[in-house]
């Protein structure tokens, strides 16, 4: 029919296995909060990011690499470690210059279960790097898996956003057979007007758990497009930015 | 906060174990086409509906019963059995006063995972018995998940706007705090002027296999709400309708 590559998205970690993540560029989506404050601390000069999947792990990691330990469990800064998870904690004059070690509830756990299905072209895609996102995925015009990172395994309403902003945008290039997609086309075309206005009035489940944390700030950045506009590439076991 | 009983979706049958089915009322969902067959042929006076998860128990139970073995495999009718999955093909004439044996590839396997996962309170819905499942649960104000039974665990269009449609009339009666439920609502809202139309525009997977195959009008069916308006209860191993 047409030699275009395939988009599709997986909704949850534990739908990420009926993908073939082998041959295609793999989006790690956890745009509150984990893949928006990866964009920003890269933006703002880490010099990279180790992501790992327990906070045993990142302390570990963190004291042999004299690196800031970061990460959150169940949205609050998880006990042992220096910092949270929100991306106003990495200014440039906080971050610039040093490697972070970053553990989260579902972002980075989904790394590595792509890691472990197999994907070997891996990057980290928000809101806050929305356009660096797209302009990848047409430049490489390869197979995609836009993956959500969801909560708990639970389908989320932000990174379904986030992968129906970035379909809204390059559909045209892809060759898109999967609900899923349509979904978060179709859902973001209605959120589009205001991102944040629309988590409010459905009462997102995890924009609702944040804001009950006084944290409604982070979660405006959060959906606001392109202002640390960086590639986050996964290479040897870290995030780090780069021209490709 | 309040007492109402809780709702959630599940998207796919590879999420069900992220939801409390032992203590809700499970809504097995398979729009295209088990659900919708089931309600015709119950409505038109089958005396009952085994559902079975493999060709080769359909064959077997429909011997030993003298029933009709009725059953799909990736949308055609599955070699061995001696009717498909269309609402068409199970008329009064046809169907009434006689036992039937069900296996699809999406629907009946749900409803066993179901049953394995410790439901004890299990209904299949669609659209054309769309206002009898929505009487029931709020009749019922117990706890509710709506249990899509997805394309080979693939979230699909057509299970989630019918979630949506429930979600849409009775959300009023459930405390909802599920993404996934509100994703339906919402899809379930712009779709609601034509749903078939809503399918069609955007090229639902399951739309076009089947349309592909000539049964459009199937479809149509099995979009329109309340043609068949009976409550399939499963019991015993059995679907039959009863008053509850």
């Amino acid at each position: 029919m047409n030699n275009k590559p395939t988009l599709y998205t997986s909704l949850s970690p534990a739908l990420l296995h009926l993908y073939n993540v082998n041959d295609a560029v793999v989006v790690i989506i956890d745009v509150l909060r984990a893949t928006s404050t990866i964009a920003t601390a890269l933006f703002n000069g880490a010099s990279f990011i180790i992501p790992v999947d327990s906070v045993e792990k990142c302390i570990e990691k963190g004291k042999e690499m004299g690196a800031i330990t970061a990460g959150e469990r169940d949205g609050k800064v998880a006990p042992g470690l220096q910092h949270g998870n929100s991306p106003f904690e990495y200014s440039r004059d906080f971050i610039g210059g040093k490697p972070m070690v970053l553990t989260t509830t579902n972002g980075t756990k989904l790394l590595y279960m792509a890691v472990a299905n197999g994907a070997k072209d891996i990057i980290t895609g928000s809101f806050p790097n929305l356009s660096a996102i797209c302009d990848h995925l047409v430049k490489q015009n390869k197979n995609v898996v836009l993956a959500c990172a969801a909560w708990k395994d639970r389908v989320n309403l932000e990174d379904m956003l986030f992968a129906g902003a970035v379909i809204h945008r390059i559909e045209d290039r892809f060759s898109i057979d999967c609900d899923s997609s349509r979904m978060a086309k179709k859902l973001y075309q209605q959120a589009m007007p205001n991102l944040l206005d629309f988590l409010k009035t459905q009462k997102a489940s995890h924009y609702m758990r944040l804001s009950g944390y006084g944290l409604e700030k982070d979660i405006q950045y959060c959906m606001t497009p392109d202002t640390a506009n960086v590639l986050p590439v996964y290479r040897e076991g870290r995030l780090v930015i780069t021209q490709v």
